[in-house]
């Protein structure tokens, strides 16, 4: 095995195809960096003599299954809906496959064929989802090594921006996907408290947030993910009590949010009819009812989600440019798609912006009848708006999942997320290399 | 012409079919009636010599092709999503095409080629969409030919139950598609008023109803439509000051709607993990605060959505068993789909019970000076639970429009709605006979 491709070479690609190439001339690999764009992919390969970057329209079959054809281990940095079909080249082509995102029900279908041909197809190796499983993993081992027994698994990461960065009124710029910030929570969330099942509402998600404690951070403000009870069984954790997997964001942000998901801004199922000649100033007042004429338009919004006019909820709204007689300019657009095009203004990483990563885990645990508690905790910042502690982290677990898959040191088949040993154990140490280290806080 | 083939004979198929079968004897044509269900298709034929029922499988191509090459006119009566494929069959075979559907974009764009081969593809066909843009239509095309210039349409249709089989606290049952039922409003509703946008996002949909007088009927409740703007252009009313579509419900329906809505049990997007394992009890518990532990789950329930927990819409919550200690047996179900379920028990229709629907149309306009003002209502009423008003008037303006096809006396092509007088007159005229008449109140 000497042969590497990576499908796609986008901004979350850098650190993967970097790690890869920094490790392809001690082993005498070659690594192929495929894209639509080909200027990206030969910039992201940056002349290494162990890379080349090409020419790939993943939708063209042929050209697709000649380069898989041509690896041993393909790593796929497509948008999720395109993971498939490279996975079907790849059980076709006998070929390895690792992707950082959620593996989806279609995806788990092709785990006999993965296996039947001695192939691992890795899911959910990046950051969240990815080191979350990875790290929380290696605690469960060790607590049930122990003897002891999980009573509750609480989990929370968030994408923020480093304090020192932070110069917004809502302390939150977008490092990653912003459609996927515009749109998070949608839908039910679920979790399981005191063994029983909880369930939340999207119309309360960002009311029902709770206060998390990072320990040398301080306080900040989680609401629960829609997934919490499907990790259950996975992680060996069947039958536990509480578990929950959460979202961080800064003190105040959901406050903030929770005034636009009430205003209507976050819908994304269907287009205002004539967005494109709309002014932001007539987008909010259209929500104001017909019956309610007296006072501004940001008077009357502050009234309709039960804020003071002078709130700091309303004041974040203000400096989003809300109130403006700006027109929009996005036609045919749904809320959340003009949300998202006004904050990608309002919320763009500067040059010299650090992100940062906090993920914390916490475990309640019985051991030899006595209750014990340990909360985990990675706090990793950015260097600039281009080396992101985001991509860092999503790339780098699947680039030494590569090297690991290259060396023939796994020996899962199938199709699986890291929660196995021979990968957490290698990926985490080697993560630490990189500053990617957990504090470890026991509490009485 | 001899040739007509109606796909699809389910609930709603039965007018549109004996109203064609019925007219056939006369005109000497055939009638193939194909359903998945080659006996219900037979059933609903029951034997007229002019008519046969067969079986068809509409994803196996050839055999759908093959029918339809037989046909001079089509009637899809399948799930919206189904038609496309028909459609292109039509205009490859050069075949008519009549749907009681929503016309979708894919659908629009076969316009031209539709032109081009001189055929009529006529979709929005049935009551809402269908009876509506009819009546409408001509009542606007009255204005006009007076030199009024109209100022506000407003249009508000509902499926609902006749008093006379008004018995249970929700003045409600399913008449039509349970799911959409629940699913309904799901999105931004978008209206004109006063020359200003107005948007209403679903977490106020229920709240913000407004009450319609009925003349001889007595007050309703209608919330909006999403889709009040569309219609601007084709209804000529380009420039209207006014226009809003709404769903008309009895009085009281709303609030308690809004309950079910603000718990979050119309959520359709994600499933509940563990829905096949919990009770009704256990669900509503769910939404509730972890913190909240005091008092029954009905009152807190009831305090969590801001109602008293003996008020009315609190006894339509307990009426529909969300507080009994049940299993809801429905395993992986999204909220809105056990919602549905619970419903299509609750809101049946007895046998012997009658529907009703009502459409009313209120006109504002500006004549020689002066402002006028028209509402044009029509109440009718099903048989039983078999003969609906529903299926009536969704079926028979497809039949007869087949007629006037079939006759030639259409010589609109392309992809249409009903908004031509060479549509909506002889339909509207003929469905008189059915007893489909608008009384008309003139405002001072």
């Amino acid at each position: 095995m000497n042969s590497i491709l990576i499908i796609g070479a986008g901004r979350s690609a850098s650190a993967c195809i970097n790690y890869v190439l920094d490790k392809a001339r001690e082993h005498n690999w070659f690594v192929t960096v495929a894209d639509a764009d080909p200027k990206l992919a030969e910039a992201k390969v940056a002349g290494h003599p162990n890379g080349r970057g090409t020419w790939l329209d993943v939708l063209k079959v042929n050209d697709r299954r000649d380069l898989i054809g041509r690896a041993d281990v393909v790593v796929s940095l497509l948008p999720a809906h395109l993971h498939l079909e490279v996975a079907h080249d790849c059980i076709k082509l006998k070929k390895h496959l690792i992707t950082a995102s959620y593996v989806s029900q279609e995806m788990y279908r092709l785990g006999d064929d993965a296996r039947d041909r001695e192939l691992i197809f890795m899911g959910e190796m990046g950051l969240d989802p990815g080191i979350d499983h990875m790290s929380a993993m290696r605690q469960i081992a060790r607590i049930k090594e122990q003897g002891g027994k999980v009573t509750a698994f609480r989990s929370y990461t968030g994408g923020l921006i480093a304090p020192e960065s932070d110069d917004n009124p809502w302390s939150y710029k977008f490092t990653w996907n912003p459609r996927n910030v515009v749109l998070s929570g949608q839908g039910t969330a679920q979790y399981l408290e005191n063994g029983k099942f909880k369930f939340i509402p999207y119309n309360r998600l960002f009311e029902e947030y709770r206060t998390i404690h990072v320990p040398g951070m301080g306080d900040y403000e989680a609401y629960a993910n829609r997934d919490s009870l499907l990790y259950r069984d996975v992680y060996g954790l069947a039958g536990i009590p509480n578990i929950l997997r959460g979202t961080l964001r800064t003190a105040g942000f959901c406050d903030a949010w929770n005034a636009l998901v009430k205003i209507g801004l976050t819908d994304g199922g269907y287009p205002i009819v004539d967005s494109g000649k709309l002014t932001y100033h007539e987008l909010m007042e259209g929500y104001l009812s017909p019956d309610d004429n007296a006072g501004s338009v940001k008077d009357r919004i502050a009234k309709l989600i039960g804020e003071e006019p002078n709130s700091v909820v309303m004041s974040k709204l203000e400096w989003l440019g809300l109130f403006r007689k700006k027109k929009i300019r996005v036609p045919n657009a749904t809320p959340a798609l003009i949300l998202e095009n006004l904050l990608l203004e309002k919320w763009k990483l500067k040059a010299n912006d650090k992100d940062m990563i906090i993920m914390q885990h916490e475990f309640e645990y019985e051991l030899k009848g006595k209750k014990k508690e340990v909360v985990t905790t990675l706090v990793m910042k950015g260097e600039d708006a281009h080396n992101t502690a985001m991509s860092k982290l999503v790339g780098l677990p699947m680039g030494i999942f590569v090297k690991l898959v290259m060396e023939g040191k796994i020996t899962s088949t199938g199709v699986n997320i890291p929660v196995m040993p021979e990968v957490y154990e290698p990926v985490l140490d080697e993560l630490e290399q990189f500053g990617v280290v957990f504090a470890e806080h026991e509490k009485a």
